[in-house]
């Protein structure tokens, strides 16, 4: 099929380019030329502008915006709303909030143009691997993508199938190659969020258990519990024959076996909307999410040295004890 | 009554003090010859080893211990029962484990001298406000030991009688004075390790509610979702009328009152064993305990630099994602 | 002062009541004639309906909605602005949104009219306690509006004035009568929603407390480890002397008075928006809440049977285990 | 490698099988008889007492225990201390308390008995995968026992190799097989209960997540943000190229492609001793463990109905506001 990709950083340009290498057509726009230039020379088609995709575009015509989340996708879209003809088809793949989706596609429909959302898991990996995707928007859209979400997705692999898991019609058979579609308009992006938000819980346990290791050489330890142990090794072993087996795993085992200490790092970790996104569902469901939010907030944390709240806990040992805590 | 006070520290010539002023007799005795002298001057009997304290005392005699936990406590323990006869009370009014205490108690058992745990709570006010505590040993002995209690305890005081309450015989009437026999050998000090752990909770909760307030002035915020918030008036309004205040935010605001920004202490604050103890005997219950363990901690937390598993999420992260974490 | 008082539930008629105590002039209305005669019989003006309570006021009017937040506020605020004038100005004294009050200042003023958020605690007790207000809004309007908030506030009363506080112009000489101006619109709500955050946080941790005291009856302990113990006795005892003494703590000892089981509530916790929106808050804020959230998601867990969550961890278990969950 | 398996349970006999298929000569005892005679069927010489074993073994003589942590093991032990001579080793398999290991151990060592500790993780697919293994021990024990580990293990297998791990000696290239050294006695164990710990909080992560999805049909949201998602094909694809897959959520996938609403588990969850000691291990080397715990206490609230403390909640609630909770 033949689309344009609006976006061409890390996520866009391996979008474009596993499209390309699966006989997709793309018309590749980016504000930055270089970015541009660059799929170019791999076989896309460039713009100059929106309104040049739009142009080089045949109809019905398909954009994918592959931008951050927020205004710039937020911008581009309103821009296209003014380029896009009845029966074009608006496609967000970045980590948009679905709220944002549920209410673009509306607008959207107003106007006759489809608008289709769809979470992109794979991160860097998926030019190789391929995208996971859970994708929200009408069937009829959906369907008509197909091709290219069939070229994106992983497909079958090497995973083993799904032992009790019949096609008898109730499943949706393209989730075993790695991409479903979800449901209405936003859903997609609501799956993905919290396949995040799940995400982030993954990798707290695993740095909480890693740390729970590490702090067993303690010297404050009775010597005969204290243990020193190889965290490489640790994590190598587990990725095989455990019930702790991940993919998360397996890039801390690669990480820790370049860096035994992970020095390099400052321990100050970064968080983007999802996960925060993830504990506002939950909160709107009633639903108790103690593993997310807490994965959530230890970023938070990671970032903050001496919490108000902190030296009020030191205040009010003072306060009652005559505590004095030690200064930094 | 006539009782030794092993342990002079902050509490126990506290302890001393309030005793005296009831009028009791008391036998000071510490490895510190300073804090002797004090008590001595204030009217106590100096006593200059365990040994002498236990001669200076009439039968049965009463030992006071106020150590800290531990191996100070144990030892000290160790030396009285080798001192005492039968029909002697050791009383452990530090903050021993209750777990410690069933097997001093069963030692002392059979050597017919008695064991009371007292968990004894106030801190440094205690002299002042009374001594809240809550007794661990066997009927007969606590009931003997009574005056002791009953000037120690705050008494009725200003605080207004709980409505509904009667004194049918089923309650305890010590109760309203600030003391009660909770029960066997032991429990004393595990209610008294409960009342802590729900300290550490408490304290938690209006570290994080003053934490979101002072938040709230972050400018990375919309303008007009933005408040430079006064937190030592709002800690003060909440004195009054409103549904959390307490003692603890008594300190709170004095604590603010006396220094805005709390800018003279660290942010790192210390445990002592009683929240940690809570959390294990929660997990011997299989009973849930978020927020007391939530509490815990985040004071443990609080005294580190960029924790192992923080920069295992970085590595994970730059793994999945290429995502490059801003080093320190 | 004279003003009019829009909704009559238990918070509002008690309002009412003390502001007319206090000599204030009251027009009341509600959508339940009831409510409004009960008032009248205190000696309030009545009116039929929010044009007739408009038309009774003199100017510059003053409106006190005190009605739930969302909708029933929304409308009122809505209609209000069409029979109010410049200088009037509108009080929600709910438990509205923040960024609400926000909104709706911004409307408020470009037609001059005046809006002020205030933040009230003190729940059925306010009548005879007073209640605690945090105001939001700009200075004239809440200066204006003083005698009103003076007579509503606890006042000094018998609680302890803070060591250490000062009235040297830096601090509100308000906030020791239990009111206090917070800052811009919104800020009152704000206040009082991080107010109730807390509440849940301090709630949660005596809830986890009294837990872990009743589990220790379990007959799965060792026998020397089991304690039955008197949790009516204990609640009291800790009112006296101990740190964790506070209003909530004096509710749970009625309460335990009154019934030592507690075995008429069903355990079914509700929540209304504020413990919700304090989380979003610290989200925005990137501040760690780990007890305000554990003390919300706790509620929301008490409301349920048998999570779909919780089943998937049994299907997993059986998965890797061939372990059988015991069937409910 | 000739060695006897004491507990033929589920583990002890897949151990004893894939021992015997890696052409290793089991002498298998358990005091079920129909379980020794299943293995003898399978090739394996059998016991009738710990003493028979013990017979039957050539020295050193190497008794692998596979049963219950706690009594069952322990007394096993203590027979076997009487059996054995110096030089035999004892290797415990199960789920013991890593301290209970440091304390046999030394025991162990007096006697010139080789102690070695052996966390095995696996499941009921060990026979199958292999199992994966942490040991503690002396050096030259777990050598001596390597073909019987390498045996055990899963080996290599179709798992790719971590990229940058490189076998220049200071890793154990045993554990790219599936099993590591991990340290002196105790360590085995240690290592295996901090997996479980993990395996605790990866499978909450996951058990919130698709809380959060199936909540969201709930008919509390506004309709379009309600969305009735299918959890099966969600499971389904998220194993292929997302950053989530793991075998945990293979088994979910194929638990959910097995009924779609897992109504046949009643949410009752019970947890083993592991996550338990992993938070006390935390707690001793005051690390921050709040996702390992919540995972938890989320078992354990499960297997209530109505706690204590949540009536309690209610009471307040009460107490303040004269919120009547609604019955159950």
């Amino acid at each position: 099929m033949q689309l344009a990709i609006i976006g061409l950083g890390r996520m866009g340009a391996n979008i474009a380019r596993r499209l390309m290498r699966g006989g997709h057509q793309i018309i590749a726009f980016d504000h930055n030329q270089r970015a541009i230039d660059s799929l170019a020379e791999e076989g896309a088609t460039t713009a100059i502008s929106l309104q040049d995709a739009a142009t080089k575009l045949s109809r019905p015509r398909i954009f994918w915006i592959m931008l951050p989340a927020g205004a710039p996708t937020e911008s581009t879209i309103d821009a296209l709303l003014d380029l896009a003809s009845p029966g074009d088809i608006l496609i967000d793949g970045g980590n948009s909030f679905y709220k944002d989706d549920i209410r673009r596609a509306k607008i959207c429909s107003a106007k006759g143009i489809l608008y289709v959302d769809v979470g992109t898991s794979g991160g860097i990996w998926g030019l190789e691997r391929g995208f996971c995707m859970t994708i929200g928007g009408k069937r009829a859209s959906v369907d008509h993508l197909d091709p290219i979400f069939e070229t994106l997705a992983p497909g079958l692999g090497t995973i083993s199938r799904t032992p009790g898991r019949i096609d008898n019609g109730s499943e949706d058979s393209r989730a075993e190659k790695g991409y479903v579609h979800a449901g209405p308009p936003g859903s997609g992006h609501f799956v993905k969020m919290v396949h995040n938000g799940i995400e982030y819980g993954l990798m707290q346990a695993y740095a909480e258990g890693f740390d729970v290791l590490k702090g067993r050489s303690s010297d404050k330890l009775a010597e005969d519990e204290r243990f020193d142990l190889n965290l490489t090794d640790i994590a190598e072993v587990w990725r095989r024959g455990s019930v702790i087996s991940s993919w998360l795993l397996d890039l801390s085992a690669a990480a820790l076996a370049e860096n035994h200490t992970l020095d390099t790092y400052s321990g100050r970790v970064a968080d983007s909307g999802e996960g925060h996104w993830t504990i506002e569902a939950a909160m709107e469901e009633c639903v108790a999410v103690h593993v997310l939010s807490a994965a959530l907030f230890t970023r938070f944390r990671s970032r903050v040295e001496g919490t108000f709240g902190d030296k009020l806990l030191s205040a009010m040992r003072f306060g009652f004890g005559g505590h004095v805590e030690i200064p930094q």
